[in-house]
């Protein structure tokens, strides 16, 4: 799947660079806010400073789908890196630190022309259901020029993202990444992020996924928006043979892995979920450093399983466990 | 002890305004770095770079000891009111929000000249231990100009932390909040806040504590070190009398409360403790609501203890449950 040539990082991640701002809420409150249980919702700075100021006590904890799984491949000890739009203030400051401070590599130069750093409003409600309202800010400003042909290329796989196709800049440094990626022998992976992202770009998306990446991870709802469907078995239909390696999530129904080789469901871990931010970010994260790592896929649904088990028992989408410790337990 | 004339805050807390920077780390990295656990030591904008610079992954919670102890009661449904500095930037936006979402009024004026929003690196270890670093910033600009005298007119009880006896001009604003709370026949309560503290100004404080306030809340270490005694019976003998009202905490061995009825014995909540962050604060928190409520002493150090009891449950200084439920349980 990928060209196993010297290399540097394990897996480059590129994606929006987002501080969560976590805040617990009550249904009532969706309501008032006409906001869509689980969805992430794009929204201006206007928007942005209203819902704050309505909002209960946050958190901050820093945040962004694909910078969440580079954080955890790195908390399981890969080598790996990340490029993502900052601005040049404190958020900005705590995002940096947050994922270097775990070993990645994350040079992209901060711009301050489109806004401050991003932050993500995350309402947890008492089903520990997570429902996200972004400003993007600095995140619309990465552009192809931050992608750097060389990190790309002394990584095994490069990691995208859906939600990089909001911003019109970011995709076009996503196309970048991936034809440096694939020109290079290396692998693509593509998280679909979020049904309604999906809905957004559906032709869009099933180009990319049938013709240009080599992973897909996919859950129930993303899977089955893509190809139009509510029935989840017609949608792996669908979606069989078109990709090389397709990961569909299930939440507690566990994950069904198709490859060359077939079918293979794996169940999910029993845990008490308190906030499902970041579930699927370090689903991906444990299921990337096993395949990177040489684990058969079945074991790198288990590891995978394992991390999205430790992320959704506690608030925050940055795993707080030591992740290694699942290694030993794979064995 | 306090005038219950025409009040519209049953407290109004002075302190550091300042935003957590909470990461979990082991006792090399403490040794590493010349840090005594469980003290909070103040550090400048270069050291606090440094430390930023190797300390892991961390999560940003509104925190401040008195500002603590004022979320607190805002949270058990008091009416609070909170006066402290911080800059106007993305910390202080968030310390601010955070406060005022409780409906605490918070109205002191931003300043820049100081440097920017204070922070506390909480350093939490395996034990549940504590160990701060603080970079005082834009906390050291609070000044006499930023004490209303109404505010404080209008609130049963002045709250004091003795961490603001450390910037010079906040001292000052500490004395003038005071002198109006204690010229109106409002209250005046102290927490001499950690025992390095009490340490450096230790003259100071014992002329505050015996002459000048009404309420007292230490822990052993603080009011062992404002008597130079290791003897927890013995300091108890020194404030006996001293004092209108003493409360001192001893952490799982509960808590002592003097007054001019005598000595009264509470023991603690046995809980498992994930972060003893705010602990003291919010045991004020819960007795200081109870005092204004016209609780009975006794009731008043069992809110206490409870609401202590769940601060120290999870990461943070700030409570995530709803302490109202422990009103309930008191009956």
């Amino acid at each position: 799947m990928f060209s196993s040539g010297p290399f540097e990082h394990h897996v480059v991640g590129i994606g929006n660079a987002i501080v969560d701002v976590l805040a617990k809420t009550d249904d009532a409150f969706l309501e008032r806010h006409n906001l869509v249980k689980g969805s992430m919702t794009l929204i201006d700075a206007e928007a942005a400073q209203t819902l704050y100021g309505e909002m209960g006590p946050a958190r901050e904890i820093s945040g962004g789908s694909a910078a969440n799984t580079i954080a955890g491949i790195a908390t399981l000890g890969g080598k790996a890196a990340f490029i993502g739009k900052i601005a040049s203030d404190e958020l900005g400051e705590i995002f940096a630190h947050d994922i270097r401070s775990l070993g990645v590599k994350f040079d992209t130069l901060p711009s301050d022309v489109a806004g401050p750093t991003a932050r993500s409003f995350v309402l947890v409600t008492p089903d520990a259901q997570r429902t996200m309202n972004t400003y993007l800010g600095a995140s619309q400003a990465l552009s192809p020029v931050d992608i750097e042909e060389v990190l790309i290329k002394s990584s095994l796989i490069t990691y995208l993202e859906g939600y990089l196709w909001d911003p019109e800049d970011a995709k076009q440094a996503f196309v970048k990444a991936m034809d440096i990626a694939r020109g290079a022998g290396r692998a693509v992976a593509l998280t679909l992020s979020d049904s309604f992202c999906v809905n957004r770009y559906r032709e869009e998306f099933v180009g990319l996924v049938e013709n240009r990446i080599n992973i897909l991870f996919a859950n129930e709802q993303e899977i089955s928006a893509l190809y139009q469907t509510e029935n989840f078995e017609e949608a792996v239909k669908h979606i069989t043979g078109k990709v090389e390696l397709a990961i569909l999530t299930r939440s507690e129904k566990g994950a069904v892995i198709l490859s060359e080789d077939g079918r293979i469901d794996i169940p999910a871990k029993q845990v008490t979920v308190r906030d499902t931010t970041g579930a699927g970010d370090l689903y991906a994260a444990g299921f990337l450093y096993a395949l990177t790592h040489g684990f058969a896929l079945e074991k790198c649904g288990k590891l995978a399983a394992l991390c999205a088990s430790e992320v959704i028992s506690h608030l925050g989408a940055r795993p707080e466990a030591d992740l290694k410790e699942f290694l030993k337990d794979l064995d």
